[in-house]
């Protein structure tokens, strides 16, 4: 059994430290932040050199151009915007990528930007046509049954399914606001086992009790939580003991 | 003869205006401002595609990340950041013509920075060897007789030499001072005579009336000043009636 | 008669211009960009000496942290977040009319701020109660029958009502949205004809033919459309020709 | 004795966390950043209620606006700009200390603005001509010998002696600088034991091993180093075993 394991990186900023950098010893995939809801030029040669050493995957990060506000408060643009904010920061990190002569194997939305156009068609199609446009063999970096989802198989994109380790499903497949109670699991070995059925049998009780199948290619996990690592080490555990591997998405999905 | 005619140009921000976009018109080489000094995504698409229209050649214009100094005034990084920084700009103006089917022609510096790498040899490095890590076939426009050109030759970069219209010379070829009297030339006919001579004759007097010998390949118009287009209009017609004619650098340099 | 005249100004950033600054001396009153949508400190300075010369009445005109927007788009703060940007704001502006020995008039929100707080009582009162603990004493130019009305009358805020010249009213005193046909008024004889009116007779003609009561105190002009000036020199001379006065909201509201 | 303590503080940005907060219960003053080269408005609202519950007295801490480089670079503006970011960065701060009901104590310029204008007589002047423009009644936290001192004095500002606790000394009574060895102290217990011998024997052994004497009158602690607070705790203890009091500027200099 494969699969990817993800993680937002690059997210300090000048003097400010934000994340573990540690974290992409242990992933098969990263998404580097691009200068405009996090990172700046400096970040981001640091971690695609790190990232080269490592042999991880790399993908851009684009966000809201909103660094007070990490990119994860509702941001308002025009589609026009949108969609030459998306350029402008996939080909900043390209430019990393092709002079320490690496490649770019996806692209994945931050924060406030991922959730928006997973409901927005139109806001999708801004932000994804700029990916295609960049370069159609980007992989993308989505949520299942989202309509970024469908607007990047309309438009020729190749979608890895993005599922959530320690977040709580409703039965229709979509996350429990974090606002509920229980949307967020915070049990380390509860989650672990969860991700192990959710790769192993393809299925995941919702928060109602119900099983609903699930086919997931990628999960994120985080780098600015406290004991990240320790957590990822102990996951790869518990996926190496169920004889899950980690893989980036470019070599299977 | 031939000359190239280069323009700064994408220099306005969000609401702000600066300089006139006709200017793409009458030029055969544009200098796209990327976002540090001047410049956002939203103008450098439009910049782009009004480039395309017109046939003109692109090239990067990387400057200071100063946007309220206009990227004029001197700034302190370290060569990495300026490595970096310089990274940054070109890859994110190459992703809008990337997009649009467009290619990247030159490199050139904006500003202080222009004026500092033609002095310093380090900084000069820094700058220039993220333009070859990019691309060793990006142009990059320079004086000729800087530390920026030696170091740009060296690395195996192509130069193109550049002169100023309006701009009083030295004797060791170097430019007169703004603040020295006489420095800057107002008389747009003068200007106008005086560049068709560097062009034909491969020679300019100097502010303490010596002949020098210059090999100028492009000036640089500007975008900003009143009246822009119709000097550059009046330029035109003296170059024609001289038979000198504007091509890109890429076609004859 | 009296009413007062407000106008944006010292909306320029850096390099960039932006709208006239001769409008100082025709108004009675200036609403200056505090650095957040608009404005840096040096323009900041140069337009309070300006005011202080034009001896026109200040106030400070805190806008959304959205310069590439212009503080034009919707913004998503929280309510601690609104009331801490306001205060400093206020503050920064405070800091240069107490260096020149001037007053602080007024405060009036800039653009999708003005909008949202009239509709909606929780941000208003974020933005107001900051105005208030700075001080009691600051009036806040805002529009007749909002929300934001409502909350600074309750906090014990004196409201100067402000009307709009070159815009449409509906029955109910609220503005003909932008995008309806009408909405916007373009012969500038008619705007100052009606703006007697509403001065004189305190009426006005709404898009849908009735006459309704209005009871405006200050008027806002624009200082960034082309030939602003000439526009208020000639709605002074109608002012004048019908004995209305132009005056400081402070001298007599 | 007496002795003042001061530390830099409300350096955080966003989701950024810089330095300790916890160092506001430990000192005598803080120097609350500004917003231009660390801190935001919510940062410094949240600092200074923090300072109002702790009793502390606080002071503005204003920087060159340089966020990525932290204030800590050469930075160049005009005597007019550094007197209108000045300005600005004081008012933003009094702002909230006006709402909030608290005095503002004093002012100490930050990082390499502290530095230049130690060395700049006309720099020193744009910045504290500020200051007393403002107030003539706020403290200037200055090295003792500086131009800075010098200039402050001559304006009639109050400045409070700022001596350094892990910086070696020049027989000059300059600070060594940090790239020669032996220029920052690093045995805490000797640190703590030469501070007393500053404040109680008014002498300072040089790196040179000279006995030079010395008046200080605050210290500056640093909030952005591992352990920050434990070496304040061992610093008070050490103090108060030496009958030193810590209190604050304004109580006694």
């Amino acid at each position: 059994m494969l699969v990817d394991l993800n993680s937002d990186v690059g997210e300090s900023f000048g003097v400010y430290k934000y994340g573990s950098t540690e974290i992409i010893g242990f992933v098969s995939s990263i998404n580097v932040a691009c200068g405009m809801h996090a990172g700046d030029p400096m970040v981001m040669l640091k971690t695609v050199e790190m990232a080269g050493k490592n042999n991880v995957a790399i993908g851009a990060h684009p966000g809201y151009p909103d660094l007070i506000g990490f990119g994860r408060r509702e941001f308002h643009m025009s589609k026009d915007e949108l969609y030459a904010y998306t350029l402008y920061q996939i080909g900043s990190l390209y430019s990393f990528l092709r002079a320490k002569k690496l490649d770019m194997q996806h692209v994945k939305p931050h924060g406030s930007l991922y959730n928006k156009i997973a409901k927005d068609k139109d806001e999708a199609y801004a932000f994804l046509s700029a990916v295609r446009d960049f370069s159609k063999d980007l992989l993308v970096f989505l949520p299942p049954g989202s309509k970024s989802e469908e607007v990047a198989l309309d438009i020729g994109l190749k979608v890895v399914r993005e599922g959530f380790l320690d977040r709580a499903y409703n039965s229709d497949g979509s996350l429990v606001a974090r606002n509920i109670p229980g949307a967020v699991l915070k049990d380390e070995d509860f989650v672990a086992k969860r991700a192990v059925d959710m790769i192993v049998n393809k299925s995941v009780k919702t928060i109602d009790n119900k099983t609903i199948s699930v086919d997931f290619q990628t999960f994120c996990v985080h780098s600015d939580t406290p004991g990240a690592e320790n957590f990822v080490k102990k996951l790869l555990k518990v996926f190496s003991d169920n004889n899950i591997s980690i893989k980036s998405a470019r070599d299977w999905v």
